[in-house]
């Protein structure tokens, strides 16, 4: 549907006087910015009144768009209430965890069960799409805007009760599920059962539960009734527009919504990248691949990025030169085929106004930012279509997890300083600097086309999972798990077995006890030809039952006990590895590389820490490889093939110089194949 | 009623099938295990609605204990209520100190005035006994569970009026106390005065107040409160059931309850030990000590320690190999007759899945746990009756006031970062560390059997005891105070005479001043003899009125002046010692031993900083001496008389090395005696 | 009115028996004390019932301080409820920000909105101004006390969409003020908008709001609803007593509400010193000169210090000997004409039973503190009326803006670490310490008088102030703004154009993005000829558009240019100089010092950093020297002028020795004019 990657931002003309429309295009053309997401935020104009729609502005912004040859990814608008329908309807403000029924404001404050808001958001949408389904400019449907949050209201209780109906069917069941019989909670009537938060089953916050049974459900509720607000606004658009596609932005490694249930609604992937402050350049990279893993690798949109700076953190930095076009083409070289900017031109006003933009508040054309934006639009201009459509030929998986994820840190016991994600990133970021492209995926993936399946942290082992790993190393393959992996069943039970419960034949280990300590205490852990490695946090006991030891502990008095192990499984040359406490950066990457290395999986610049490597095949089965030099220095490589940098055209030949500038990036293609 | 140290713990088989059950008893008895604290969380179990009780599992649990020759502690269960409850009557729900009425959930949850809450609270307590006061395995009666928190309703508010005319009889009387022409408060109906919370007096959360007669009145009350739970399902017990012993588990030094209130309504005294992490050993023992001195230094049980680790914390390291062994005798030695673990097997599901069991998950009995444990069970059974009833024969008093807690720490100035039990337990330390045996008892105790008073942050001085004070230096003994001692009096209404108010005479001295400074401000007091110890957080101006100086400040402007003082008091050479700022421990040993060292109170092991020691008297005047070596290294030390130890049966000579092995425990009876 | 700098404090024998108050008056002759502040807090004993006064003790109270000889500063008590009224008007209780209505307790607590509370807090007012206006003790009327805080409820609610209505006139314009189309926020109807709150449009508390207009103008409205019930009060004073002035005590800096709305209403200003802990001299001397500035530089009262030491904070230090002389010699420098402490005597109970008082609960007269304020109040009589309405000849202003300091600290973006006050604070710091005496004065006070005129972090720039200050530097003065001004409108919308917008072409630069990073991150920045100042927390690009630059960031991708500018501007050597980064105080130095020798206003003691000075000129234009030594050490001065000293009728030649004591003062007379 585009002869190129798609390039612009979220845009909001309604803020402004029609001469200020006609400067925005003018800009757009010189940034080459040919996508505006639109109307994210304009129900209260399009709908000033129940019973009154009024599109006069929205079809000004559409003909406009079309006139100038721009697509708009339109978007239903329903993700901030009109004040009229707050108040007409009080119900569609969310009850919080606290218990308090909220009054109008902010945005992503609708209840997901009111009644109200599920008829009025379809409706509106439906307008929409019967309106501008058939327009020359729509490209896209973008429902709502960064579902997320939770609500605590009796309409949500009521509606709990019946999706935990439809789930557990009987009382004894959910008893059981949920370990009842523990404190007393047996529930003789679902009318009993109360959402779990402040004034329930928790106390300090949303991850101290008496009951992790009952609060799992409720997030997987929670996610199936946000999902449910997004299918019914698709229906009401696939009533009047069979095809234009239609996404949600998304938020990458977003805790409180499990995406994967999300995945089969969504005709492609979006999601907004902002990463954390001062992270590695691999926690962006491990969100963009989550996000591709949601539709099998399918290529995704980066659906929004700032151009300079955010505004709504503590220290907002500013992205130095060079910065906006790394990121941009990391996102490129890990599967977009849309770069969007939230936001074209600065609001005048309200709680985004220093969010950085395309277009600042003097309105200029001179600025530095501006003249990055075009000069990437530029760039992406000339790549053309080249990646579209391209998927990445991963042979390392990576097991992503929402239920391990909440399941663990709602747990009590025996650490709460574990952090899911940091774990994950951990091993994400030694395979990615090995020079692995990996596949973020869900449990439930095949996992066939992997030689190797990373399993950090995976708290909860649910269905056929042990049964599928085994199946990887019966085939030769390797299966790493570490850590507080393999502990409960899909409902946060215990498995009444040695640890790693149904992943222990795989491992060959057995486990009975572990420690924990805070930060300060470090455990040496020596790794043969490695470093010693610093281990924090949990420290488990690991008993050999088969397994090899590979790292011991250096100190307490499990000194000796391995700290790491190996396991030969099945007849093919298999294994499986454990990890039995959090090494620092170091000691995972020395493992993983070791357990890459059994398959020949480390990339060719591995010993280049800087520079990450990605690897997009196009459709027509051209491998194209991304370089991204992340540091501030220069990268002196050895080209280990001959190929030709479709950013510069040069040729570069196998054996000779490959020089990146600092925050650098080329795209190489392989020279036979031009 | 035993002829040995019950052994056992919390033991839930209604979360289990009943092969289960058979394995558990197996289990036990490898473990020495003869005691099962049953029903603590069953509530939903035995009365499943209003009208229904079902006692078929809990008969089978006790018939099969008897059948097996285990006695049971059965708990009333009244502490987590079933849900059906919860819904019928929302009442029993507790309403925060925020002021928001909670729902159904978790533990410890009830409003202790709710008259449905008491109603059946009561009524099944009345069943339990009717069903099982003459049941053979039944041990003794375990009331409820950790009785705690607060309640701010409009039913404790209705409450807590009534509970204030039985106290002040007048309105005129209660402004006078809580002072209220300050701030414009006289209350002139009852109905205006309420509960004290974040809605009215508080801010900054329940240590903020801005009347602290109000907010101690109103701790006063919610102890008795939830007294008045304790004491209706004791009466419905002894209609039942006349003699056996009822208790239930208190929490050591909890601050939210006095249990010098509860005290005389106890058949006996139980608690649940979970000491801080990384505290020093002295720490339990001064909880020990403190419900030892609820009952006159009679025994009480251990109700409550983990086999291996916690759940509920941030971090929760597991017990090292022994320090299981070392606490539970440390318990003994302390005054314990009984030594339970939380729990007997781990729960599948919920928040203590991970708390740390005799037979965990995988229910082995070739765990480090579980050996220890049976090993532990070996030696207790070995030992057979010998401590039973024994009891301490201290000279040393500390005395320890929920009363002086609370105002030292709900009151504005001069200083929010004294902590009432920081100070307790340094002083505490300090006599134990010397070899002296400390009762810890409340201001009103008999305080004629001892040569030495310790009065560490004693704010508040109620009724007689400035005269008893007095008394004991009267007859030559020693009494120490520290700064903000002797401060208020009852109603924390501020001395209209010199401070240390009535204790001034005793100590001859007079404070018009005092300064208060951060942690980091470090004032050197110079101990003559002794180390220059670090005084902080407070520095009263002591001004000499008969007392001699013992130690001045050595900077700012009040160097010079004394930070500590003895004053000769009485013709029998008694002394009134007073502490005026927050020393270092090495400052607080130091002054306490030399009080000790006047009276002869300097153990002979007081060299040895981590061996602790510890006399019981048994019943038929035997003194046993418990040695405990806290340290991970050998400790090395001359025996002072010729004993025997019971623990193994080695003699040891007057005068030769006694060796005692990292954390280990010696338990010796004079050799003359045996 | 009187003879003397008044000097005194709260009393409130109301809380003591008459036997008491003859002391009292004892020992407030000797210490020279002269005012007493009453009935702060006795709204319950005057009024016990809502048809029921009762001026008895009062009336006694008056009748004794006129027979004594003393003035009284009467309270009409209005800030703390009786109980009777809170329980019979719930209504008058707030609801607070989380949205709870709180019931009865603490003071300070009153609905601005509620009827009931209108109507009874103007009729005791009426009642007491008709009963004492004509009283030979009165002096003085003091409203209330301590206005503060903020009410959300539903009258609220009301009144604040009349006082929009007022404001805005029309939706259409409240719309655009507001720029309500981000979001979805168009109103249609003023019902629809609701107080910002937790519930509404915050998060993370009161300065994360997603509509900056919104919530500045609730800050606004809740400063005239606050300011209503002074004025309400202050009328029903009126009505009976036509000429006594009324006062109500302030609290410096304070930054709930806009003082300067407040301060046409009153008839001198007032307020309570409590600076923040550890805090340089200059603190409370901003606050004093931000006080003085509320009337045009008419004397104040220092109507609350403490004369040892405070309760309310975590840490509250004794005031060092000497201390306690300094800072009320320091309030008089900067225009104090009253002198007076909370409080006289100490309270028996209740949250300031431990704030230091005048009179100790042992009610004596030779402790260090007594003697201290009896010295001073001989001291301050010996002075007697010379300094009565002196005024100080600043021709330094610096602008303080409250909308300023709102908008800047509930700005999403750059940096929520940069705090209004800091800035405030260094710059006023560096002149003051530079000898420069500084007014503090609203944004819309006449600049005429001034030659330099400070304006940092003026994030808001209204009406006419661009225009006012271009013609400060028109005629030849020097304007120093900073980072983060002159970003937004009166309604926090950005300028659409270049930054800093209206200040544009005073400043000769413009600023098209800017960096934020964490504290830890300093960036070099080289003054020519001073220091290498550490700048920090927000750094902004210049572009120089007429500017010269005077120093260069000297790190990080924007090194070299410029962090310092200064702009020749207009034909008499005016200039516009421009900080773009929170400098150090060294760097600020600097800067200010270099702005201030342009003007020859560096004082002649400016290399005494610990030497305060300050001016004040009285009624016959005697101008009277402040020296003010704020350091533990001597202070040798050569004099630069001939001069007596006031306090101890010492001559001081011409460039003779002038030794200031360790926290020394001299007030010096020119000897010329004596």
């Amino acid at each position: 549907m585009t002869d190129k990657i798609r390039y612009g931002g979220d845009y909001n003309p309604e803020q402004w006087p029609r001469e200020v429309w006609t400067e925005d295009h003018r800009l757009f053309g010189e940034a080459g910015i040919d996508t505006l997401t639109v109307g994210v935020f304009s129900w209260s104009l399009t709908q000033p009144a129940e019973d009154t729609y009024d599109f006069t502005v929205l079809d000004a912004v559409m003909d406009r768009a079309a006139a100038e040859g721009r697509s708009v990814c339109l978007a239903t608008g329903t993700a901030a209430l009109p004040p009229w329908l707050a108040r007409k309807y009080p119900e569609v403000n969310r009850t919080d965890f606290e218990g308090r029924r909220h009054r109008y404001g902010q945005r992503h404050d609708f209840c997901p069960s009111s009644p109200a808001y599920r008829r009025l958001s379809t409706a509106v949408a439906a307008r929409l799409a019967e309106r501008y389904g058939n327009h020359p400019a729509l490209l896209a449907w973008h429902v709502n805007n960064e579902y997320g949050g939770a609500c605590y209201c009796d309409l949500c209780a009521e509606a709990f009760r019946a999706w935990l109906k439809a789930r557990h069917t009987t009382l004894d069941a959910l008893n059981d599920a949920w370990w009842t019989t523990f404190w007393s909670h047996r529930y003789t009537d679902w009318a009993e059962i109360e959402p779990p938060s402040a004034l329930t089953e928790h106390w300090k916050g949303p991850d101290h539960t008496a009951f992790q049974g009952l609060t799992l459900d409720y997030r997987r509720f929670m996610t199936d009734a946000l999902l449910g607000c997004f299918t019914a606004e698709k229906r009401a658009i696939r009533d009047h527009d069979p095809q234009t596609p239609v996404t949600t932005n998304m938020m990458g490694a977003y805790r409180p919504l499990d995406y994967h249930r999300w995945a089969p609604h969504l005709d492609f992937a979006s999601w907004d990248n902002y990463p954390p402050l001062d992270a590695p350049p691999t926690r962006p990279a491990l969100a963009h691949d989550l996000m591709r893993g949601l539709k099998d690798g399918a290529p995704f949109w980066l659906m929004e990025q700032t151009p300079s700076t955010t505004a709504c953190r503590d220290v907002n930095p500013l992205r130095r030169p060079g910065e906006l076009r790394l990121a941009t083409w990391q996102a490129v070289a890990h599967g977009a085929d849309a770069a969007l900017y939230f936001q074209l031109r600065a609001s005048r006003g309200a709680c985004e106004k220093y969010h950085g933009a395309v277009i600042g508040h003097a309105g200029r054309a001179d600025t530095r930012t501006f003249r990055e934006v075009a000069d990437l639009g530029r760039e992406l201009a000339d790549l053309g279509d080249l990646t579209l459509g391209a998927r990445t030929p991963s042979r390392t998986a990576l097991l992503f997890d929402w239920d391990s994820w909440w399941a663990l840190e709602i747990s009590d016991g025996p650490s709460r300083l574990v952090r899911y994600l940091d774990v994950v990133h951990a091993y994400y970021r030694a395979a990615r600097e090995a020079g692995a492209d990996v596949d973020v995926v869900p449990v439930t993936a095949d996992l066939t086309p992997y030689d190797v399946v990373l399993a950090p942290a995976l708290h909860l082992v649910k269905g056929d999972l042990a049964a599928r790993l085994e199946e990887v190393a019966g085939r030769g393959g390797s299966v790493l798990a570490t850590f507080l992996s393999a502990r409960s069943d899909e409902h946060d039970r215990a498995f009444l077995t040695d640890l790693p419960g149904p992943l222990a034949p795989l491992l060959g280990i057995r486990i009975d006890e572990w420690d924990s300590r805070p930060w300060e205490v470090v455990q040496p852990v020596v790794l043969p030809d490695g470093p010693t490695a610093q281990a924090r946090l949990v420290f488990e006991l690991v008993q050999l039952r088969g397994a090899q030891p590979v790292a011991p502990y250096g100190a307490d008095f499990y000194a000796g006990t391995p700290a790491v192990t190996r396991n030969r499984f099945g007849e093919r040359g298999g294994e499986g590895w454990y990890v039995a406490t959090a090494l620092d950066q170091p000691g995972v990457d020395h493992v993983v590389r070791r357990v890459l290395a059994r398959h020949h999986l480390i990339g060719p610049y591995a010993d280049h820490p800087h520079v990450e490597t990605a690897t997009r095949v196009t459709e027509d089965g051209t491998p194209l490889l991304f370089l991204l030099n992340h540091a501030r220095e220069t990268a002196r490589l050895t080209a280990h093939t001959t190929t030709t940098d479709l950013l510069t055209g040069k040729r570069v030949e196998a054996g000779s110089p490959l020089v990146l500038d600092p925050l650098g990036v080329v795209v190489l293609k392989p020279d036979d194949l031009q």
